[in-house]
């Protein structure tokens, strides 16, 4: 059998799993590698994060997708270092991967703007493990309340506090807010859930940063109404066991809060790192690769770059947004390309970008949409947003199993999956607040 | 206000959950102490550590299940230690609790017969957190063997040994089957998860000892059509990374095996030691408390034991065994005795446990029954045991949820909560096989 042209994908999220599904027809060998054996549906995150979904809901095994793909092989493992020259990239145990072409998809992580302690305290939304661990950090905090000595310790307990008002933050304030004033409403006996006090901050002047201002202002609005107070122009200086510092113009401020969680910007991972490196490439602050047109990394044409890592201009000249349909577009369009070099095709059109729209969910009946330069908000919003999440989730059966989860959570304001595990679960209850957050994400 | 009666119940089992549910109306204030949020429907663990359903759906949250009881108070924590004279509970963080009358129901916890170390290699089936480090194992094996270098090594994580032949050892055995031969089918390239090996152990003389012969004979039966090969008469004498050594006979046998999963007895926990020290009572070879037939310890009229710390003879002479019939019957009499007693009621009728019969699944349209002495096996065991699980799963949202998962399942034979997650999902790649329980068992 003669050997085909070998396509390694890394990263099994939207612009792998794309790039993979589009290269379905082609006479190529593709392997596609990702730490996890599952795709997930990030956009849902902020739902398993506040006890909505469990985490098997919005999460697809990747081999399960992929099973009927003949010319495709997946595998588990972390990509570690590559050697742009040999066409090889190593794994984290040492195994080399030769490619022809190869497809980086392996996306960003969590930054906390050089304040890697503060994760301790406050997770982001990342992973399955953080979203659950922030699932639990809410529901926790109730518990503590319940059974604080003092009003002042019960009140830090029914502080939570978000740092970041970008979509997640606010999808996070949202569902904080409602789960304190309906769905635990009548759970406990000594504190009031409607009590809590939700803070959401943000460091620029206005929430929603990437959305027209006429929707950030209804967006602040629609959150505001939920009960969550909004601080902008906050810069945070600390964050610790006891809660968060922050700036606001000269005043230095504290606030006991025992939850904190973060939902502020992303950096290049450590794999991103090495191929910038190991190929001389141009990367902006946060360490996105600058990548010719057709997303190929300059003087590297067999390697491209999709989804976060990417660093494009689109029309407006200004960089291409880290969201799903930039990485699902990228990989459609990297597997394009490959398919067409196949057949010998010379010109290649640059990748354009098809901005579809932004969404951003606030709470029940409320969101902010901006589609094709149309800006809504409220109910309709909403709708929109319902709609296109549902058409998105990767397989059927999540599909189903996450729109009766819904049906029924709307109707009943109740939450499946509120579930505290861990082994922290119990050791927490004699350790100091908030800690141990890596073993606070057991079990879900 | 005058002090009512308080009732202190330890754990939200099935002993716990009824017997708060059956004092709904009676005037008296009830303190419900679990280590979790929740309460778990335990016969469908096996499914979650099979992939079939997620944590959450087999789990509804205490409070939520109280919460329009007013008379009723749900607390998250630990008993570690009581005083029988002062009728106080202390919990783990120091906090003590006084009570009038106490319903002890903390159920028990995996036995590894004296040989704790086993725990890290083969994990059972007793919490959360040990399901999804079981559903972690199955499915990070069949990665691991289609990534492994010889064909031994890929032999050793395919063969996966289940240790004792009752209900729960049956139900993972039969799921195990299902997932190698169904739902893996078309995921590998290198491999063929067909050819998995699947065995299951047992000390005695018959699988399903606490069934009668016939069924046992049946049920062996069908679980060997699915492709399981049955050991009976067999001593495990050590599981390590490398696999399990047995006694069968004289012989002495070593088998490679990289996943093992512990479907052995249980033992009274650290709490039920104490309480039997504290009251002088006597204790069986498991720790189970001899009760009177009141469920009372002798001495002490005014605390309960039900469900597996609970040592009561049936009408048979033989003890009760610890299954969830046993346990909501036991705590909905305490309720009961405890009501009896305010309002002045002298005459006590014992305990009588009310058998309504006993169920193994054992895979697709495969089970065994024995109803009131009706002896069932095949299909239609099978769909009276899922009419029952149906009925009983104790939220009605997760009934929904519980049936469309199954419904799709059954249909394509896909897995809807097939993820591998915590940190171990890729730092284990580097690490000796199986290590690492704990860690596995991050993230649902």
């Amino acid at each position: 059998m003669e050997q085909r042209h070998r396509v390694v994908i890394l990263g099994g999220g939207f612009g792998g799993l794309n790039a993979a599904q589009k290269m379905k027809r082609a006479r190529v060998d593709v392997t596609l590698i990702d730490r996890r054996n599952f795709h997930l549906f990030q956009p849902l995150m902020y739902q398993v994060a506040t006890g909505s979904l469990s985490p098997g809901e919005i999460a697809a095994p990747l081999r399960g997708v992929l099973s009927r793909q003949k010319n495709t092989q997946v595998l588990l493992g972390e990509a570690a270092d590559i050697d742009p020259d040999a066409k090889r990239v190593i794994l984290r145990d040492g195994a080399a991967f030769p490619y022809d072409s190869l497809i980086v998809a392996t996306g960003s992580k969590t930054s906390y703007y050089g304040n890697d302690e503060w994760r301790e305290w406050a997770p982001s939304l990342k992973s399955v493990e953080e979203a659950t661990a922030i699932r639990h950090k809410i529901l926790y905090a109730f518990e503590c309340a319940e059974r604080a000595e003092t009003e002042e310790e019960a009140r830090a307990w029914l502080t939570f506090v978000i740092v970041g008002a970008g979509a997640t933050g606010m999808e996070l304030a949202g569902a904080l807010a409602e789960i304190a004033n309906e769905t635990l409403k009548n759970d406990f006996r000594r504190i009031n859930p409607q009590e809590a006090r939700i803070l959401l901050m943000e460091g620029g002047p206005r929430v929603l940063p990437a959305f027209p201002e006429d929707l950030s202002t209804k967006g602040e609005k629609l959150v505001s109404k939920l009960g969550v107070e909004v601080k902008k122009n906050v810069m945070v200086t600390c964050i610790d066991a006891d809660g968060v510092t922050y700036k606001f113009g000269d005043e230095l401020k504290s606030l006991a809060a025992k939850t904190v969680l973060w939902a502020g910007g992303v950096i290049a991972t450590e794999f991103g790192k090495k191929l910038a490196e190991r190929t001389r490439a141009e990367t902006d602050r946060i360490g996105r690769i600058k990548v010719n047109p057709d997303l190929t990394v300059p003087g590297f044409p067999d390697i491209f770059i999709v989804g976060d890592l990417m660093l494009s201009l689109g029309e407006d000249g200004k960089p291409l947004p880290g969201v799903a349909q930039v990485a699902i577009q990228g990989g459609a369009y990297a597997a394009k390309v490959i398919r067409g070099r196949l057949e010998g095709k010379k010109d290649v059109k640059p990748f354009r970008y098809f901005d579809k729209g932004n969404m951003a969910v606030i709470g029940r009946a409320a969101a902010v949409a901006d589609i094709f330069g149309v800006h809504l908000a409220g109910l309709f919003a909403w709708l929109t947003w319902l709609f296109v999440h549902l058409i998105y989730i990767v397989e059927f059966q999540n599909r189903v199993l996450v729109f009766v989860q819904w049906g029924f959570e709307y109707l009943t304001f109740s939450r499946g999956a509120r579930l505290i595990t861990g082994d922290a679960a119990t050791d927490s209850l004699d350790r100091p607040a908030g800690r141990n957050i890596k073993s606070m994400g057991d079990g879900r």
